[in-house]
Protein backbone atom coordinates (compact mmCIF):
# COMPACT_ATOMS: atom_id res chain seq x y z
CA UNK A 1 0.00 0.00 0.00
CA UNK A 2 1.22 3.68 -1.22
CA UNK A 3 1.84 6.08 1.90
CA UNK A 4 -1.32 8.25 1.17
CA UNK A 5 -3.37 5.13 0.98
CA UNK A 6 -2.39 3.44 4.34
CA UNK A 7 -2.32 6.96 6.30
CA UNK A 8 -5.90 7.33 5.08
CA UNK A 9 -7.24 4.17 5.48
CA UNK A 10 -5.77 4.11 8.87
CA UNK A 11 -7.69 7.18 9.81
CA UNK A 12 -10.92 5.61 8.52
CA UNK A 13 -10.17 2.57 10.69
CA UNK A 14 -9.64 4.96 13.34
CA UNK A 15 -13.06 6.77 12.90
CA UNK A 16 -14.80 3.33 12.39
CA UNK A 17 -13.01 1.96 15.82
CA UNK A 18 -14.63 5.03 17.64
CA UNK A 19 -17.85 5.03 16.06
CA UNK A 20 -18.18 1.35 17.32
CA UNK A 21 -17.28 2.45 21.06
CA UNK A 22 -20.21 5.04 20.53
CA UNK A 23 -22.51 2.67 19.62
CA UNK A 24 -21.57 0.43 22.53
CA UNK A 25 -22.36 3.38 24.99
CA UNK A 26 -25.65 3.56 23.07
CA UNK A 27 -26.44 0.02 23.47
CA UNK A 28 -25.53 0.10 27.60
CA UNK A 29 -27.58 3.75 27.97
CA UNK A 30 -30.61 1.46 26.29
CA UNK A 31 -30.89 4.09 22.90
CA UNK A 32 -33.93 3.36 20.52
CA UNK A 33 -33.02 0.38 18.30
CA UNK A 34 -33.93 2.14 15.24
CA UNK A 35 -30.73 4.77 16.21
CA UNK A 36 -28.64 2.44 16.91
CA UNK A 37 -29.34 0.47 13.90
CA UNK A 38 -28.90 3.42 11.89
CA UNK A 39 -25.19 4.58 13.49
CA UNK A 40 -24.44 0.52 12.77
CA UNK A 41 -25.24 1.23 8.79
CA UNK A 42 -22.92 4.52 9.30
CA UNK A 43 -19.90 2.70 10.40
CA UNK A 44 -20.45 -0.14 7.15
CA UNK A 45 -20.47 2.78 5.01
CA UNK A 46 -17.12 3.97 6.81
CA UNK A 47 -15.62 1.12 6.47
CA UNK A 48 -16.79 0.48 2.84
CA UNK A 49 -15.47 4.21 2.21
CA UNK A 50 -11.87 3.46 3.25
CA UNK A 51 -12.31 -0.37 1.41
CA UNK A 52 -12.77 1.58 -2.33
CA UNK A 53 -9.93 3.52 -0.99
CA UNK A 54 -7.52 0.76 -0.46
CA UNK A 55 -9.01 -0.85 -3.85
CA UNK A 56 -8.04 2.27 -5.35
CA UNK A 57 -4.14 1.61 -4.66
CA UNK A 58 -4.62 -2.00 -5.11
CA UNK A 59 -5.80 -1.29 -8.75
CA UNK A 60 -3.03 1.40 -9.29
CA UNK A 61 0.16 -0.32 -8.31
CA UNK A 62 -0.51 -4.61 -7.66
CA UNK A 63 -2.49 -4.88 -10.47
CA UNK A 64 -1.19 -2.81 -12.84
CA UNK A 65 2.91 -4.13 -11.80
CA UNK A 66 1.43 -7.88 -12.46
CA UNK A 67 0.03 -7.19 -15.62
CA UNK A 68 2.97 -5.60 -17.05
CA UNK A 69 5.14 -7.97 -15.02
CA UNK A 70 3.38 -10.47 -17.97
CA UNK A 71 1.82 -12.10 -14.46
CA UNK A 72 -1.78 -11.54 -14.36
CA UNK A 73 -2.78 -13.94 -12.66
CA UNK A 74 -3.82 -14.33 -9.41
CA UNK A 75 -4.27 -10.53 -9.29
CA UNK A 76 -7.15 -10.82 -11.78
CA UNK A 77 -9.47 -14.00 -10.51
CA UNK A 78 -8.66 -11.92 -7.00
CA UNK A 79 -10.39 -8.82 -8.06
CA UNK A 80 -13.02 -10.73 -9.80
CA UNK A 81 -13.50 -12.35 -6.43
CA UNK A 82 -13.11 -9.21 -4.38
CA UNK A 83 -16.22 -7.72 -6.33
CA UNK A 84 -18.33 -10.97 -5.51
CA UNK A 85 -17.64 -10.94 -1.91
CA UNK A 86 -17.70 -7.20 -0.93
CA UNK A 87 -21.53 -7.26 -0.60
CA UNK A 88 -22.65 -10.87 0.50
CA UNK B 1 -33.92 -3.98 23.85
CA UNK B 2 -34.09 -6.75 25.77
CA UNK B 3 -31.81 -7.91 28.23
CA UNK B 4 -31.00 -10.74 25.86
CA UNK B 5 -30.73 -8.89 22.66
CA UNK B 6 -28.45 -6.39 24.46
CA UNK B 7 -26.14 -8.79 25.43
CA UNK B 8 -25.51 -10.46 22.33
CA UNK B 9 -25.25 -7.25 20.44
CA UNK B 10 -22.55 -5.75 22.63
CA UNK B 11 -20.63 -8.88 22.11
CA UNK B 12 -21.00 -8.64 18.75
CA UNK B 13 -19.89 -5.34 18.72
CA UNK B 14 -16.97 -5.90 20.83
CA UNK B 15 -15.96 -8.53 18.93
CA UNK B 16 -16.05 -6.46 15.48
CA UNK B 17 -13.74 -3.81 17.44
CA UNK B 18 -11.21 -6.22 18.02
CA UNK B 19 -11.55 -7.30 14.35
CA UNK B 20 -10.76 -3.69 13.36
CA UNK B 21 -7.97 -3.31 15.96
CA UNK B 22 -6.49 -6.18 13.75
CA UNK B 23 -7.15 -4.48 11.00
CA UNK B 24 -5.07 -1.60 11.60
CA UNK B 25 -2.45 -3.97 12.54
CA UNK B 26 -2.35 -5.49 9.22
CA UNK B 27 -1.92 -2.28 7.70
CA UNK B 28 1.15 -0.97 9.54
CA UNK B 29 2.69 -4.13 9.20
CA UNK B 30 2.18 -3.74 5.30
CA UNK B 31 -0.25 -7.03 4.68
CA UNK B 32 -1.27 -7.49 1.27
CA UNK B 33 -4.21 -5.02 0.32
CA UNK B 34 -6.47 -8.03 -0.99
CA UNK B 35 -6.26 -9.76 2.58
CA UNK B 36 -6.78 -6.23 4.62
CA UNK B 37 -9.92 -5.77 1.92
CA UNK B 38 -11.42 -9.09 2.91
CA UNK B 39 -11.08 -8.87 6.82
CA UNK B 40 -12.79 -5.29 6.37
CA UNK B 41 -15.70 -7.02 4.38
CA UNK B 42 -15.78 -9.81 7.54
CA UNK B 43 -16.05 -6.92 9.98
CA UNK B 44 -18.74 -5.71 8.05
CA UNK B 45 -20.52 -8.83 8.30
CA UNK B 46 -19.93 -8.86 11.64
CA UNK B 47 -21.92 -5.78 11.87
CA UNK B 48 -24.65 -6.92 9.87
CA UNK B 49 -25.36 -9.60 12.60
CA UNK B 50 -25.43 -7.98 15.04
CA UNK B 51 -28.18 -5.42 13.01
CA UNK B 52 -30.36 -8.74 12.77
CA UNK B 53 -30.51 -9.61 16.23
CA UNK B 54 -31.08 -5.83 17.04
CA UNK B 55 -34.18 -5.79 14.33
CA UNK B 56 -35.30 -9.14 15.53
CA UNK B 57 -35.94 -7.54 18.92
CA UNK B 58 -36.96 -4.36 17.53
CA UNK B 59 -40.03 -5.99 15.95
CA UNK B 60 -40.99 -8.22 18.55
CA UNK B 61 -41.14 -5.46 21.11
CA UNK B 62 -41.15 -1.84 20.07
CA UNK B 63 -43.47 -2.89 16.76
CA UNK B 64 -45.81 -5.26 18.21
CA UNK B 65 -46.26 -2.45 20.95
CA UNK B 66 -47.00 0.27 19.05
CA UNK B 67 -49.41 -1.37 16.95
CA UNK B 68 -51.20 -3.00 19.60
CA UNK B 69 -51.00 0.56 21.31
CA UNK B 70 -52.54 1.88 18.28
CA UNK B 71 -49.83 4.05 17.06
CA UNK B 72 -48.45 1.98 14.30
CA UNK B 73 -46.49 5.45 13.24
CA UNK B 74 -43.76 6.29 13.16
CA UNK B 75 -42.79 2.66 13.41
CA UNK B 76 -44.06 1.52 10.29
CA UNK B 77 -42.06 4.39 8.43
CA UNK B 78 -39.15 3.92 10.73
CA UNK B 79 -38.98 0.01 9.10
CA UNK B 80 -39.71 1.14 5.77
CA UNK B 81 -36.87 3.38 5.98
CA UNK B 82 -34.32 0.80 7.76
CA UNK B 83 -34.54 -1.42 5.16
CA UNK B 84 -33.93 1.00 2.20
CA UNK B 85 -30.79 2.58 4.52
CA UNK B 86 -29.73 -0.89 5.70
CA UNK B 87 -27.64 -1.52 1.96
CA UNK B 88 -26.87 1.82 0.28
CA UNK C 1 -51.49 -5.72 -1.64
CA UNK C 2 -53.52 -2.85 -2.10
CA UNK C 3 -54.80 -1.33 -5.50
CA UNK C 4 -52.28 1.56 -5.77
CA UNK C 5 -49.04 -0.40 -4.47
CA UNK C 6 -50.01 -3.29 -7.18
CA UNK C 7 -50.26 -0.66 -10.14
CA UNK C 8 -46.95 1.37 -9.08
CA UNK C 9 -45.05 -2.16 -8.74
CA UNK C 10 -46.63 -3.73 -12.24
CA UNK C 11 -45.61 -0.08 -13.73
CA UNK C 12 -42.04 -0.69 -12.35
CA UNK C 13 -41.39 -4.34 -13.28
CA UNK C 14 -42.81 -3.22 -16.85
CA UNK C 15 -40.19 -0.78 -16.71
CA UNK C 16 -36.94 -3.30 -15.70
CA UNK C 17 -38.34 -5.97 -18.41
CA UNK C 18 -38.11 -2.79 -20.94
CA UNK C 19 -34.76 -2.16 -19.47
CA UNK C 20 -33.04 -5.69 -19.71
CA UNK C 21 -34.37 -5.59 -23.84
CA UNK C 22 -32.40 -2.27 -24.11
CA UNK C 23 -29.12 -4.65 -22.00
CA UNK C 24 -29.54 -7.34 -24.62
CA UNK C 25 -29.12 -5.31 -27.46
CA UNK C 26 -26.33 -3.48 -25.88
CA UNK C 27 -24.78 -7.20 -25.32
CA UNK C 28 -25.63 -8.11 -29.25
CA UNK C 29 -24.52 -5.42 -30.45
CA UNK C 30 -20.91 -5.34 -28.94
CA UNK C 31 -21.30 -2.62 -26.51
CA UNK C 32 -18.54 -1.57 -24.19
CA UNK C 33 -18.96 -4.21 -20.91
CA UNK C 34 -18.88 -0.69 -18.57
CA UNK C 35 -21.37 0.43 -20.18
CA UNK C 36 -23.62 -2.64 -20.23
CA UNK C 37 -22.34 -3.14 -16.12
CA UNK C 38 -23.64 0.10 -15.48
CA UNK C 39 -27.15 -0.79 -16.87
CA UNK C 40 -27.56 -3.74 -15.22
CA UNK C 41 -27.07 -2.03 -12.34
CA UNK C 42 -29.74 0.34 -13.13
CA UNK C 43 -31.90 -2.36 -13.39
CA UNK C 44 -31.31 -3.71 -10.09
CA UNK C 45 -31.88 -0.67 -8.57
CA UNK C 46 -35.73 -0.19 -10.31
CA UNK C 47 -36.29 -3.58 -9.05
CA UNK C 48 -34.95 -2.53 -5.36
CA UNK C 49 -37.48 0.51 -5.72
CA UNK C 50 -40.17 -1.88 -6.99
CA UNK C 51 -39.78 -4.08 -3.33
CA UNK C 52 -39.37 -0.75 -1.00
CA UNK C 53 -42.86 -0.03 -2.64
CA UNK C 54 -44.12 -3.49 -1.94
CA UNK C 55 -42.73 -3.85 1.33
CA UNK C 56 -44.29 -0.50 2.41
CA UNK C 57 -47.63 -1.96 1.58
CA UNK C 58 -46.94 -4.81 3.28
CA UNK C 59 -46.12 -3.49 6.53
CA UNK C 60 -49.16 -1.49 6.87
CA UNK C 61 -51.47 -3.82 5.67
CA UNK C 62 -50.88 -7.76 6.42
CA UNK C 63 -47.99 -6.63 8.97
CA UNK C 64 -50.31 -4.68 10.76
CA UNK C 65 -53.62 -6.69 10.42
CA UNK C 66 -51.81 -10.00 11.78
CA UNK C 67 -50.37 -7.78 15.21
CA UNK C 68 -53.84 -6.35 15.61
CA UNK C 69 -55.40 -9.79 15.13
CA UNK C 70 -53.18 -11.14 17.62
CA UNK C 71 -51.26 -13.64 15.52
CA UNK C 72 -47.74 -11.85 15.28
CA UNK C 73 -45.82 -14.86 13.42
CA UNK C 74 -45.08 -16.00 11.08
CA UNK C 75 -45.18 -12.17 9.91
CA UNK C 76 -41.99 -10.69 12.31
CA UNK C 77 -40.39 -13.84 11.53
CA UNK C 78 -40.23 -13.04 7.65
CA UNK C 79 -39.87 -9.24 7.83
CA UNK C 80 -36.64 -10.36 10.12
CA UNK C 81 -35.80 -12.71 7.09
CA UNK C 82 -37.13 -10.00 4.31
CA UNK C 83 -34.20 -7.66 5.34
CA UNK C 84 -31.49 -10.07 5.87
CA UNK C 85 -32.10 -11.91 2.28
CA UNK C 86 -32.50 -8.62 0.28
CA UNK C 87 -28.93 -7.74 0.14
CA UNK C 88 -27.09 -11.16 0.06
CA UNK D 1 -16.63 -9.07 -25.11
CA UNK D 2 -15.60 -12.63 -26.06
CA UNK D 3 -17.89 -14.93 -27.86
CA UNK D 4 -18.36 -16.90 -24.42
CA UNK D 5 -19.20 -14.26 -22.32
CA UNK D 6 -21.50 -12.88 -24.56
CA UNK D 7 -23.53 -15.85 -24.80
CA UNK D 8 -23.34 -16.73 -21.43
CA UNK D 9 -24.47 -13.34 -20.43
CA UNK D 10 -27.36 -12.93 -22.56
CA UNK D 11 -28.60 -16.69 -21.56
CA UNK D 12 -29.19 -14.80 -17.88
CA UNK D 13 -30.26 -11.73 -19.29
CA UNK D 14 -32.88 -14.17 -20.71
CA UNK D 15 -33.89 -15.77 -17.61
CA UNK D 16 -33.49 -12.59 -15.44
CA UNK D 17 -36.74 -10.82 -18.24
CA UNK D 18 -38.43 -14.59 -17.93
CA UNK D 19 -38.26 -14.40 -14.33
CA UNK D 20 -39.86 -10.57 -14.26
CA UNK D 21 -42.55 -11.49 -16.26
CA UNK D 22 -43.34 -14.70 -13.51
CA UNK D 23 -43.65 -11.83 -11.03
CA UNK D 24 -45.40 -9.80 -13.08
CA UNK D 25 -48.45 -12.57 -13.30
CA UNK D 26 -47.61 -12.82 -9.50
CA UNK D 27 -48.86 -9.56 -8.82
CA UNK D 28 -51.58 -9.73 -11.32
CA UNK D 29 -53.00 -13.01 -9.34
CA UNK D 30 -52.53 -11.16 -6.17
CA UNK D 31 -49.38 -13.60 -4.83
CA UNK D 32 -48.52 -12.90 -0.65
CA UNK D 33 -46.06 -9.86 -0.79
CA UNK D 34 -43.61 -11.24 0.66
CA UNK D 35 -43.54 -13.98 -1.75
CA UNK D 36 -43.16 -11.65 -4.44
CA UNK D 37 -40.38 -9.84 -2.71
CA UNK D 38 -38.78 -13.24 -2.60
CA UNK D 39 -38.63 -13.81 -6.34
CA UNK D 40 -37.79 -9.93 -7.01
CA UNK D 41 -34.17 -10.89 -4.97
CA UNK D 42 -33.91 -13.67 -6.62
CA UNK D 43 -33.81 -11.83 -10.45
CA UNK D 44 -31.44 -9.16 -8.96
CA UNK D 45 -28.94 -12.38 -8.05
CA UNK D 46 -29.18 -13.94 -11.48
CA UNK D 47 -28.68 -10.44 -12.65
CA UNK D 48 -25.32 -10.15 -10.25
CA UNK D 49 -24.37 -13.93 -11.71
CA UNK D 50 -24.38 -11.97 -15.04
CA UNK D 51 -22.28 -8.89 -13.88
CA UNK D 52 -19.90 -11.04 -12.31
CA UNK D 53 -19.35 -12.95 -15.80
CA UNK D 54 -19.29 -9.92 -18.03
CA UNK D 55 -16.72 -8.27 -15.25
CA UNK D 56 -14.80 -10.90 -15.31
CA UNK D 57 -14.24 -10.97 -19.20
CA UNK D 58 -13.78 -6.92 -19.00
CA UNK D 59 -10.87 -7.84 -16.43
CA UNK D 60 -9.16 -10.47 -18.48
CA UNK D 61 -9.65 -8.58 -22.27
CA UNK D 62 -10.12 -4.93 -21.71
CA UNK D 63 -8.01 -4.21 -18.67
CA UNK D 64 -5.46 -6.04 -19.00
CA UNK D 65 -4.87 -5.00 -22.85
CA UNK D 66 -4.93 -1.47 -21.54
CA UNK D 67 -2.29 -1.42 -19.01
CA UNK D 68 -0.37 -3.94 -21.11
CA UNK D 69 -1.00 -1.14 -23.97
CA UNK D 70 0.67 1.64 -21.25
CA UNK D 71 -2.98 3.82 -21.23
CA UNK D 72 -4.14 2.18 -17.39
CA UNK D 73 -6.74 5.69 -17.79
CA UNK D 74 -9.62 5.40 -18.04
CA UNK D 75 -9.90 1.37 -17.07
CA UNK D 76 -8.01 1.96 -13.86
CA UNK D 77 -10.56 4.55 -13.05
CA UNK D 78 -13.55 2.81 -14.33
CA UNK D 79 -13.09 -0.33 -12.30
CA UNK D 80 -13.09 1.85 -8.98
CA UNK D 81 -16.13 3.54 -9.75
CA UNK D 82 -18.26 -0.09 -10.99
CA UNK D 83 -16.83 -1.40 -7.54
CA UNK D 84 -18.75 1.88 -5.96
CA UNK D 85 -21.72 1.56 -8.28
CA UNK D 86 -22.61 -2.41 -7.84
CA UNK D 87 -23.96 -1.67 -4.69
CA UNK D 88 -25.73 1.21 -4.34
Amino acid sequence: MDQETRAESLRRIAYARGHLDGIRRMIEEDSYCVDVLKQSYAVRRALEKAEALMLRGHLHHCVVDAITGGEPEPVLGELAELYQLAHR
